[in-house]
């Protein structure tokens, strides 16, 4: 079964509001079986709409629209589908009913104009709205559906929740499901992972295998289909383990982790904690830890030492070591790493030095040259990096390097 | 002229990613004076993506599309629009020779696919990629053209703005110039702003006046239109003083000015360095300051204190203090901001503690209480907020208060 997603709304067309509601959709409903393959927005002009609608309506089984469905006159959904699939538009009487004790329960009047929202096309499924005042609709028409839901996302996903997962259920058989899941890497480019994997993306069909770049990670997605979910799930079960043998560490989630969630869990799991001498991230990695509900079991907390002085009066990295090596070096970061781990009484300390750029560059040390050192009861450890971009790249690629590699160590204790 | 932005992508469809480069690139279009009528999305499918195409090229003069311009068998933009349009794919010399040097200046072998991302359709603009390998490429045909964008929101921003836009203006814009400006408000809400400018609004057709509530801030967008740029910049200037002397300090900065910025002139035309001491925040304040090249001039450094053993031992706020009022509260932060400054000999101390959430409300004391002070030469004041939002978000509001109170503070010395 094909799904077409339309969105309205002239606000998406003017970037003012980034559109959640198809990503919403898609992932429920490819979750459910259906396959969605396109996802339109057009804004509220009543031509531009029917034609929007008229062609999802063609290459699409189930339409789903959401927005348009309110009180203004703007508000103009219904009525151009009323009009493509030629229906008259008629007051529901439950919902005019359900929307006056909207309003009477919250002791306001209800503005005239709120009645329109009690409108549907004749024979159309009304759908309650348990979350605000505009009723949703479903048509159906030549073996086709066109579902209308409202746009503010609180409201979509109840109804679809209550209403059309129900609706969908009964109207289009068993589908089979589709199970997806996600392996996240780091520490590897997109074409080597897809050689060291190329056979079995090229043999796979259930589960099909896709690669997606996303920040400074991969993510390896998995899709499988079957009759049941275990079935579905049996066939990823089957291929992943033979893609985690070969990636090792280098895949450190899967789904919606991130690298500071997994630290994080690690850290707290093996009751560690971790403390930070920060120069070149200024603060980045404190802040992505510490971003995770209850970081505060495990991070003691850091230090961010831009100046030198600060490297040596609070940090204690001797002078005679910045003197030698200067601020971006082996050593330096090293002593960071201990000191801090002292000072603060961690069991791992974190230093990272480098040169974010774009000035800063010096003989022997470009913009992008950056030294992470952790250290800890399984010693001391430094990583040299060249990373590439622009300031803002280099430090999110530092903080990056440096949970991972805090990771890594914490995986060895 | 009518432009739709097609968005191509299998993940798109699968919901695994929210589409945040169709919003932008509407911002940026109209701010140009097109008309965004149309989005799309299509997955990574030869015969589908084909058919979005030329429907869109059917309806809008300009398609702009993004993603699929990868090394991978997958990335197949290019090779769609080529036979839609007739055009033999090519190699384009200089683009293999970049992605050749990209590899090279990195000490890595390049992978043969890479050079996939070299092909240009016959007779096509193709468009320096100043982030990444994926050349973008122009086809102007039967009077319209199509615009491919690499997917990875970094490489679509700066290509758009260092290669589009300037394309845009010399086939589109030659016949009268849009030019629009941009203030950007802090610390005040939509409809308090909306009512101090409300006959402004109503008044003036160039520049119109738009609102536009984005992460923190409220951004006021003038836009005019003249044959010139010059004739277009003096209707702005006609009224950017005016909406300047009612807000006062509320406006902060213009354009592209992030609030970073802006502490960081600031601070550098005054000859004022700072410290911090963060604890909720967890070092993203100090982390956003040194996000601007050359922040090292200013920020001396900061300590993310999550425990109370670091803000006593470390810090310095006294044990009888936390004990008296909590780590939460107005004599903590003012401790905080008084000896981070006086300890790290900076000009100015600010000091952050406050309840990110979700864990760790007490009685009184709920989650997104925050209290923000600055210590300085003019002596010390303190803030305290409520804020909503989860975790993230409340650190994000956390560290926008934070920068707006440094820079009113430096403004005042």
């Amino acid at each position: 079964m094909i799904v077409e997603i339309v969105s309205t709304g002239t606000e998406l067309l003017l970037g003012q509001i980034i559109n959640t509601n198809s990503a919403w959709l898609s992932e429920q409903l490819n979750a459910l079986g259906f396959n969605v393959m396109y996802h339109s927005t057009v804004g509220d002009n009543r031509e531009r709409m029917a034609r929007v609608f008229a062609a999802a309506l063609q290459r699409a089984d189930i339409v789903i629209t959401s927005g348009g469905l309110g009180p203004t006159l703007g508000d103009i959904t219904k009525e151009v589908s009323a009009k493509l699939l030629k229906r008259e538009l008629v007051l529901h009487q439950q919902s005019a009913a359900r929307i006056q004790q909207y309003f009477s329960s919250r002791g306001i009047k209800m503005p005239e104009s709120n009645l329109r929202q009690a409108l549907a096309p004749l024979d159309s499924i009304v759908l309650a709205n348990n979350c605000g005042t505009a009723p949703g609709i479903i048509i159906e028409d030549a073996g086709k559906s066109i579902i209308h839901l409202p746009g503010p996302p609180n409201e979509l996903k109840a109804m679809f929740s209550q209403e059309v997962v129900p609706y969908l259920h009964r109207r289009y058989l068993a589908q089979g499901i589709i199970v997806s899941s996600v392996l996240r890497v780091y520490g590897i480019g997109e074409s080597s992972l897809e050689a060291m994997l190329k056979d079995l993306v090229e043999a796979q069909h259930n589960p099909t295998i896709a690669f997606l770049v996303k920040d400074c990670e991969i993510h390896i997605r998995l899709t499988a289909k079957g009759e049941y979910a275990s079935e579905a799930l049996k066939a990823i079960q089957q291929v992943e383990p033979i893609i985690l043998e070969r990636l090792g560490d280098l895949v450190f989630g899967r789904d919606s982790d991130s690298l500071e969630m997994v630290v994080g869990r690690l850290l707290r799991e093996k009751g560690l904690t971790v403390s930070l001498a920060e120069s070149c991230t200024g603060g980045l990695v404190s802040s992505r830890l510490t971003d995770i509900a209850g970081s505060s079991d495990y991070v003691v907390g850091g230090m961010v030492c831009y100046s030198n002085s600060i490297k040596s009066n609070y940090v204690g990295v001797p002078e005679a070591t910045l003197e030698a090596y200067g601020a971006v070096s082996e050593p330096t970061a090293f002593s960071m790493a201990a000191n801090i781990r002292k000072k603060f009484g961690a069991a791992i300390g974190i230093g990272i030095t480098g040169i974010a750029g774009p000035g800063g560059a010096v003989d022997g040390k470009p913009v992008g040259l950056v030294y992470i050192a952790v250290d800890g009861p399984q010693g001391s450890r430094c990583f040299r990096f060249q990373f590439s971009g622009e300031r803002k790249e280099i430090k999110q690629r530092t903080s990056q390097a440096a949970l991972f590699e805090l990771r890594r160590y914490a995986l060895e204790i």
